[in-house]
């Protein structure tokens, strides 16, 4: 019984800081890194990386929307094609800074609005599935579980991980619990981590409707972005492997 | 006898449309592909490549510094570990295009004023030349015959191709006379031919002091932006052709 | 009876030329000039201006998302604050280039998505409506005819202009018929004339399904992107003029 | 006897926040708005104005060149005529949030590279004095004391106020020592805040050679970015006031 833990980081831009980086790669086995679109920058890709591989953490590209003033957080009515190149470009120029520095890119998740927008939109899954598989078919795309990025390596045969979140709720059919929505965040750090830990476990989570339902998880994700969210990095790593899960990166499936 | 012909390619970006792409392919060897730095985006990169694909043309990459409204063509003062980090990143980019296209990346040409000033400056040469090394170090480094930068790419071991302009003058110490000074530029197009035919023939040019300089060219740049360079680019390749070059792209030497 | 013909201008960028804004300018009352977020530069707003000063054409601000790459033409999912403060941001720049060549800021036409998100959204409208009023509450807010920019505006007292577009259908409510639907454009110049002609001394347009409603137009939407588009200004113009309709710049309600 | 602080504000970009904006605000009579070129983007503009006009801290503009991932620190080979629609551009942006709040827009304070480049280069300062003049003869030049902008700005009639560094040692010239030359800064805090009473008292200071200079200074430069730096500008400002010299913001000369 495993499980990675994957936190997105290099999400710092020239003058600009974000991210506890630093603090945080100790307690994870997985990093997304920001490839110039949404954050980071060609330095800021070239240390992280940097700091991945001293730490034996996997690297991943973590390519968003072109929108650094929004963060990739805003919906951007951008096609299959656009999305499918906005990817390629990304990964790629992020695979160059881990060449140079003998890294094998280990995976490649989508960051916010793009995640958001692909998780249900077939035509967008596909696009950013197959930008992944012509790179290098070896690549592991991790999405969240239960979205349309998974149906969509699925079909294409390409490696995937299914994504969870602890500190979110799921409805029944497995999506997750809109923000701002009551009772969308898991507050009580406690039953976040005993939630995760079932869903390695026994592969289900109890829905917002209070239902036991099937969740599969490949990899937690987890946050650096201040001192808090480092706590809970530490506590749930501490909590699972008390359980006797195992906190390796993802492996192909 | 052989002589390569290279254009820089890809420059469109968004909306807007530059240079006759599609009508300077079938006369080129060798094309710079814009990376989305000082022009190009991905869309327009990947159109490129399978453009260049199609007609057996070679691809290369062609980073220049972050300066879209300038078109790269500003000098910006970036230090030696920047500007090996940005050619990573534009570098790394356009292999993803190559790879998912199942097309080997040739060649590295720096665009503009990174051309320039890396040509002149041994600290950004070798910058440069070692951003490509690390990436692959069978890439070929496209750059000014007599520069810094062939000076860099030497010192590493890295492939290079030097490269000449049939339009311009030259100083007695192999530098390009600087545009605006008097006789900067070939303006005679058959003058024009017959040195670079020189040039490839007999490694030698005859200087704007009228001395007969050594000058070896392993590739001549063409320019596709408009109708009267894409005359001048019919019109060199036949003459070439005629004299009994061959006209391919760059091996490695 | 009077009437506006309106066209974009001054959506070059760099080295990249889009327009035939020196052609069309003779023949255009107002233009919308790009502001450097989806288009335009600060040279080429600040020659635009200087264009339409010697033509006597009104200068107005032409405001869009911060997308370049996609020329404005994506919905973004901004929220009304940072539209609001996008606007401001935009008009601010161009009245500069404005007051230092003594040319008073005639009026302001939201670009692509969000022109077209606004036109349907009451909360982006009052946006914009808002943001264009704090900075002069004379400016005169340029937008589809029956849209919610119009509705915000005359909500706020923002003077306002409706415009139509010669080329495009409309649906029975006003509003006009989706691209890619059958009938949508109007391919036919001399009908497409006729209806505009129709608009100003009617008020009245026939509706994609056979019906004629009421449609103000006080700005008629023109084109200088190509031959085309050119050929047809001067001949709407003249169409106009024949009818005895004065074609001039847009007044103050 | 009176002496402006002046302070860079509204850096922050998105996501990303830098500065102790908030903290600072209440020691300082001018603010040095970023315009979103090197930092700063609508949003922050906006609430730092509001910022300012609630604190009764007067707001300039602080235009820089365009580059974000250097945050305009590195020299960019623009000339003046790009300069001065750089300029433009970004004063008109922020006069716009300016006019939208009812807050006069007191000075313009060009940034880092720009600031530098301009300060020894007489075409760039003109292109700067111009660019101020023409949109508003009556805003404040904010400039190095001693500097290409000062001559400027007083050739062509537009108001100025000398700037000078607490921190910084001068040549017998006038100019800043280089910084990484020994001696080039000065740490010790109580020297730095005698040698600015001296600088307004007498108008003087001890060059690095030990000789005393002529120096006006109109107004000191101070910093928010960290603690540190929040505890001297209370410091300098405590001191100033106790030597009797009124804090306030720069007037019209």
């Amino acid at each position: 019984m495993h499980i990675d833990l994957n936190c997105d980081l290099g999400e710092s831009f020239g003058a600009y800081t974000i991210g506890l980086d630093g603090e945080v790669i100790p307690y994870i086995t997985s990093a997304n890194v920001a490839c110039g679109y949404h954050a980071g920058d060609p330095l800021v890709m070239q240390s992280t990386v940097a700091a991945c591989k001293a730490a034996g953490v996997a690297v991943g590209a973590h390519p968003g929307f072109p929108d650094l003033m929004g963060f990739g957080r805003r919906n951007l009515a951008a096609g299959p094609k656009e999305v499918k190149a906005f990817v390629q470009y990304q990964v790629g120029a992020l695979k160059a800074f881990c060449a140079a520095q003998g890294v094998a890119l280990a995976h490649v998740k989508p960051h916010g609005a793009m995640y958001n927008m692909a998780g249900k939109d077939i035509a967008l899954a596909r696009a950013i599935a197959e930008a992944v598989f012509e790179i290098d078919p070896k690549l592991i795309l991790l999405a969240l579980s239960g979205s349309k990025m998974i149906d969509a390596a699925q079909a294409l045969g390409l490696p995937f991980a299914r994504e969870v979140f602890a500190d979110r709720a799921y409805e029944e059919d497995g999506s997750l619990v809109a923000r701002g929505t009551p009772g969308a965040m898991i507050e009580d750090e406690d039953l976040a981590i005993r939630r995760v830990v079932g869903m390695v476990k026994h592969g289900t989570v109890t829905a917002v409707t209070g239902k036991e339902i099937p969740l599969r998880a490949d990899s937690v994700c987890v946050h650096g972005d201040n001192a808090h969210a480092l706590e809970f990095v530490k506590k749930i790593r501490a909590a699972l492997e008390e359980e006797g899960i195992e906190v390796r990166a993802m492996a192909l499936g």
